[in-house]
């Protein structure tokens, strides 16, 4: 009988081609589980994720699916799954879910966390998951002000780094917050869908405006100006990590 | 003028050889440090630490001093070695300090921690900052119940990985305290110095208590035995981190 399990991922992106499975299949995300997969089950299985992550960025908590045919229990492919994967991916969670679950279209909304580490003095044990920007005085109190201007239902076409995208651009972002500490400068983007380069689009963005080369009030205009030209620059992706996936 | 500056280094000891010069200095983190501050000065600088740290041993805050002839001020010192050390290693501190001052006889204590990740699922963020015990169930009552019996002065010849070592093996440990998360059991030894290899048998006992293996009273037998082979395996370097220096 055909079973829908719904699995948690965990990832350091740092080795990574990013999730989706490319011609060098070993160098993603997805290519890993799928091999791991196929050698448990002798056949091919699609693991479907709740969407791509760049080559670079991390997960704490991505979420997939896959059909499988099989009478181990949960918690044996977890096991099994874990025992195959490299030390950099972890499944962390898995429950079987009804068969019309799908990690994409039941998507409800996504949390993506981007990192700046401000202070001069580096984190050596963070190094790899946050974007080390040290060498400028970054206003939190702009980008804060700026990040209002994201939120709510908009073509968000200048925030895609896909110059060919032709589907429709329009996402509903839900919250943006800021948070400050003595040494790092935390964006929370929640939303129900992001766009190719989307959220290091809008960190990029925001760094702009916090360095006040872009006034914040501009952000409507360069929204509605739906031209990629407008916005700031793409972020690197070692700052960026899916926090968490909600259905 | 000479003047004496004390640093405050942290590492991910990962990579290299331990603190500590050895033939290939490149692979030690005061080899790095000395390389850096004899291409400053055009000539040897002296790097004393605290104390040596093993192998694959981590640093949240090492400290160690240095004797140089400069006008640089401490911040020009910090920016200019952190400008020259890999993305592993970072000074987090400077100050100058009296001429008497010496990294490793003025120290009055030490913390080390021990991270033991006992969940089923990794962590892949912490994986190389831990040592992964998933795979046993492990009493933290009784690690804490034995550590007790670790504390005061006493002679640890028994937890001295240097069979050769001929000077005296008396410490005091002040506290050894022992925390339970989900996830982790962490145990923080404080005390006025430690052998070599000295936290990681200490962890690797504390670990066998906590399997069972060796009963918590037997700690103060297995000290007075003065017998490396009485006390329980060297828990693997990647586990500890030198926490904090006291002067």
């Amino acid at each position: 009988m055909m079973r829908n399990f719904k699995i948690t991922v965990s990832y350091d992106g740092s080795r990574y081609n990013g999730w989706q499975v490319q011609k060098n299949q070993d160098a993603t995300i997805q290519g890993k589980l799928m091999a791991i997969l196929k050698k448990m089950q002798g056949c091919d299985v699609d693991v479907i994720g709740s969407g791509r992550t760049d080559a670079g960025v991390h997960a704490i908590a991505q979420v997939a699916n896959f059909h499988i045919n099989t009478d181990k229990s949960a918690d044996e492919i977890l096991a099994y799954i874990n025992m195959y994967l490299p030390d950099d991916i972890a499944v962390t969670g898995i429950e079987e879910v009804d068969e019309k679950f799908h990690a994409r279209f039941s998507c409800v909304s996504k949390t993506y966390r981007y990192r700046i580490h401000t202070s001069k003095i580096p984190n050596v044990f963070e190094r790899k998951y946050v974007y080390d920007f040290h060498d400028k005085a970054l206003s939190a109190k702009l980008m804060i002000q700026a990040a209002r201007h994201l939120v709510g239902e908009h073509d968000f076409k200048a925030f895609c780094g896909n110059p060919h995208f032709k589907k429709s651009s329009v996402r509903t972002i839900t919250s943006v917050e800021i948070n400050e500490s003595a040494s790092e400068i935390v964006i929370d983007f929640t939303g129900d869908g992001f766009l190719q380069n989307m959220v290091r689009i809008m960190a990029g963005t925001l760094i702009e405006v916090g360095l006040g080369n872009i006034p914040a009030v501009s952000i409507t205009k360069i929204i509605e100006s739906r031209d990629r030209q407008q916005a700031g620059f793409t972020a690197p992706p070692q700052g960026l990590a899916l926090l968490c996936v909600k259905y």
